[in-house]
C-alpha cells in the first residue's frame, strides 16, 4: 500500500501564523489526548502508519517544504519534489514515477490524499478499505457527506457526474439529489496512472518529467482523469472533514481561547495566539481572532477574515523551521549610510549543522550566546561556546556545526540582504 | 514670571504606548498646523515660551524622566528632581526651594500647571493673566468650565469649597450651581509657599528637604494648602481641558485613525497605533483601539480601556528615549543552561556618549551596524565604526561616544541581566 500525501498551500488566508513556507500543515495547533501538540502533517503520517507495517508514505510537494516535512518526520521520509507547482495532475505524475524509480512495481496500489484537512479515526480506516477495492475499477474516489450548501468544494452526483465550485442554490439542489463533496482523495493501479501520463504528457521516465517540469501545463487531476473516467467507484465517508483554510475555521479547532503570553477579559468568541515574546491584552473584544507572530499582526473580525488574502500576498516570511533547527528574525532596517542590517536568532539542534556557504554581499558577525559548537572558515575549524562572536566576512566560506544545542545571535550588514546570496558546498565534518 | 510644571503620572492606564518611564506626557501624538508631531512637554514648554521672553520653566518630576525631558528640551532645562514620589505638596515646596538656589528672589511670582494636559492657545493667555493677578489673593486658581459631570475631578463651589470626586449625582447638582473643575493649577508669591513649607514640613533650605524627602508624607496641594486658604482668586477657563488619560480620551485626540506599518480594511471608530517593524492587519473591527509597541500588544473595545490599569502594571518597559538616544529591547530569554541573553538596539546621537561604566554580571558584545564613535576600555580608547564588533567582559569599564550617529546591536549574555547591575564613572573625553 503505497500513499502519496499532496502537501501544497500558500497559507496567506492563515497569516501571520501561515506564510508561503509554513503553511497551514504544518501549523502544531491539533491537541493529542496527552495534551502534546502536533501538526496535520505529524498526525496523518502517525495515523496512516497505525493502518499496517509496510504502508510506505511518499510527500508530493514543492522544494520550500522540504525542510519543515524533515524536521517533524526525520530525514528518512520520501519526498517527491517538484521543481514548481504545476497543480495536482503534474504533482501526482511525477510522484509515480518518483515511486517506480524507488523500485514499486505497476501492479501496486497507489492512493493520494491531501495533508492538510482535519478528520477522525475513520478516515484511516477508510484508506485501508480502500487499498482493498482497488480494481475493482479504473479510479476509486471518496465523497463526504455534505454538512452544508458550500461554494468552494466540488461535488460528485449519484451517478458519477462531477460539479466543481455551484453556487449556493445549486448545492443545496446538489445534496437534495444526494450528491457528495469530493474529497480530492483517488485510488489506482500504479500501471493505470503511468498509461495516463504517457498519453497526456507524453513523457515516459521520472528524469524526463524532472527537466520539463516547469513546462507542464497547469491541470488538477480532477479535470484531466477523473472527470473522463467511466470506471470509477465512490466510497462514502460521513466522518469529520474540515478544511481548516481560514481563521474562521482554523479557531474552530482550536481547543483553548488563548495560546503565549495573553491576557485576556470579557472576550466573546474570539481566538488569540500570541508567538512574540511580548505580551497581548486583549478586552473586551467580540467574534474576532487575534494573531501575532513574528511575521506580522492580525486583528480579524472572524466573519471577515476569508478577506485576508488580498491584504497579505506580498509579506516576507520572519521564522522557518530548517532541517538544521530554525531561525526568527528579531529586526530589519535600512541605516542612514544606505546599508541594511538584519538580526536574526538561529537555534541550530544538536549534531546538526547548516552548510558550508559564502555570501557575496553581507558580513555575518555571530554571537553564540548558548551551547557549543564547531565553526569552520576558509577551511579551519574552531571550538566555539557560549559569549564568543565571530566576524564572517564576505566571501569567507563558513559551516557551524552543534556539539550541544547552539543559540546564535546573528547581525548581518551589508549592502544586500536576502535569502538567495548564498552559495552552498559541501563538507565532510569527519568526527568534528 | 516664574512656572512650575508638575510632571508625574505612572502611564499603565495608556500601556503598551506608554509605560512607567514614559508616560503620556511624552508620547508625540500631537499635530501641529505644519503636520510635524510634538508631544505634551514640547508644546507646554514652547507655547510658554512664548507668552514673554523672560519667563523661566522648571520642571517638577522624578528621576526616570530626567533624560527624556533633556532630549526633547535640551540640557539646559530647569529640572528639581523628587528623590521618590510623595504627590504635589512636596514636589512644589521642593521646586520652590529649588528655585531659591537658583537665585530667584522671595517677592517673585510661581505659577505651577500640570504638564499632561491637552489645552487650547487661551490657556497661555490665562496663564499670563494669573501672573498679573497674583498678589491679589494669597492663592490664584483656575477652574474649568465643566463639559459633563465627572465623577473624577475636584470641583470649586461658587463659594469657594472644595468637592473632591463626587457620585455622578452630586457632580450634576454641583454643576447646576455653578461650580468649577479644579484644574490643579496654582499661582502665588515664592514668599507664601516658602512660610507654608517652613510651617508645614519644618525644612528650610533645598538640602535639608532633598535629605528627608523620602520621609515626607505623600499628601496633595489640594489637601496641604488650598482647601484650608482663605484668601483664593479664581480665574475661570472656557478652552479645551482634556486629560488624555485613558485610550478612549487619548484616541478622540488623534488626528488620524492609523499610525505606522498598518493595513486596515471595513474598521469603524478604531484608532491603531503599530510602532513595531512588522506589519499590523485589521479587518472588520469595531469601537476600539489596538497598539502594538516594543512592550507588547493592546487590543481592547474603547470603553472597556478604562480597566487597563489593573492588567498592565507590572510589567517590564521595552524601550526608552536617554539623553544619549534611545534603546528599543529586540529580544530576552532565559537559555536551557540558566544563563540568560537580551538582545538591544542602541541608537547613540552624534557627539553624545554613554557613561563609563561596568557590570558585575554581564558580558556585552557590540556589533556596530552604523555610524563611527571612539570606544573606551579600561582606559584604551580606540576608534569603530560600521561592521566591528567589540566584546566586553565583566568588571571592564567602558564608554562609547558617536562621531557619527551610531546603531549598535548590542548582546548581554550573564546569570543577571537588569538595569541595576550598573556601576557609573565619569570619563573626560577630551576631544577624542
Amino acid at each position: 500500500m503505497n500513499i502519496i500525501l499532496l502537501s501544497g498551500g500558500s497559507g496567506t488566508r492563515l497569516w501571520p501564523l501561515s506564510n508561503e513556507v509554513r503553511s497551514k500543515q504544518f501549523l502544531r495547533i491539533l491537541t493529542n489526548d496527552d495534551g502534546t501538540k502536533e501538526n496535520m502533517v505529524q498526525r496523518m503520517y502517525r495515523m496512516i502508519k497505525n493502518i499496517n507495517d509496510d504502508v510506505s508514505i511518499t510527500f508530493a510537494t514543492s522544494q520550500n517544504q522540504v525542510s519543515q516535512i524533515k524536521a517533524f518526520l526525520g530525514d528518512g521520509v520520501n519526498i517527491s519534489v517538484e521543481p514548481s507547482r504545476r497543480d495536482t495532475f503534474p504533482a501526482i505524475i511525477l510522484a509515480c514515477y518518483y515511486l517506480i524509480k524507488k523500485g514499486v512495481s505497476l501492479d501496486e496500489n497507489i492512493i493520494v490524499s491531501p495533508v492538510d484537512h482535519l478528520v477522525d479515526k475513520e478516515y484511516y480506516s477508510l484508506l485501508k478499505k480502500m487499498d482493498e477495492m482497488i480494481g475493482n475499477a479504473n479510479l476509486t474516489l471518496i465523497g463526504i457527506k455534505p454538512t452544508y450548501p458550500s461554494e468552494k468544494f466540488g461535488y460528485i452526483t449519484k451517478d458519477l457526474q462531477f460539479v466543481e465550485k455551484p453556487n449556493e442554490n445549486d448545492a443545496k439542489k446538489l445534496i437534495g439529489d444526494g450528491a457528495y463533496w469530493n474529497a480530492g482523495v483517488f485510488g489506482f493501479k500504479l500501471s493505470y496512472m503511468i498509461d495516463k501520463a504517457k498519453e497526456i504528457i507524453g513523457y515516459s521516465t521520472y528524469d524526463d518529467i524532472i527537466k520539463n517540469y516547469n513546462k507542464l501545463n497547469k491541470i488538477s487531476f480532477d479535470y484531466a482523469i477523473a472527470e473522463k473516467e467511466k470506471s470509477i467507484s465512490l466510497i462514502k465517508y460521513f466522518g469529520l472533514w474540515k478544511d481548516l483554510g481560514t481563521w474562521n475555521t482554523l479557531s474552530e479547532a482550536m481547543t483553548e481561547q488563548a495560546c503565549g503570553n495573553v491576557i485576556f477579559d470579557n472576550c466573546i468568541n474570539t481566538h488569540i495566539i500570541n508567538e512574540l515574546s511580548i505580551p497581548l491584552v486583549a478586552l473586551g473584544i467580540k467574534n474576532s481572532v487575534i494573531v501575532a507572530t513574528p511575521d506580522g499582526i492580525l486583528v480579524s473580525d472572524k466573519t471577515e477574515s476569508s478577506r485576508l488574502k488580498s491584504f497579505v500576498k506580498e509579506m516576507r516570511p520572519m521564522s522557518e523551521t530548517r532541517q538544521w533547527g530554525e531561525y526568527k528574525v528579531l529586526d530589519y532596517k535600512i541605516l542612514p549610510n544606505g546599508n541594511n542590517s538584519l538580526t536574526k536568532e538561529l537555534i541550530i539542534n544538536r549534531n546538526k549543522s547548516i552548510s558550508y556557504q559564502y555570501h557575496e554581499h553581507r558580513t555575518e558577525i555571530w554571537t553564540i550566546i548558548d551551547g557549543e559548537g564547531v565553526i569552520v572558515i576558509n577551511g579551519n575549524a574552531t571550538k566555539v561556546k557560549y559569549g564568543d562572536t565571530v566576524t564572517i566576512k564576505p566571501l569567507q566560506k563558513h559551516a557551524i556545526k552543534a556539539l550541544k544545542e547552539l543559540h546564535i545571535i546573528e547581525v548581518q550588514v551589508g549592502d544586500e540582504l536576502t535569502e538567495e546570496d548564498i552559495y552552498r558546498y559541501d563538507y565532510n565534518w569527519g568526527d568534528k
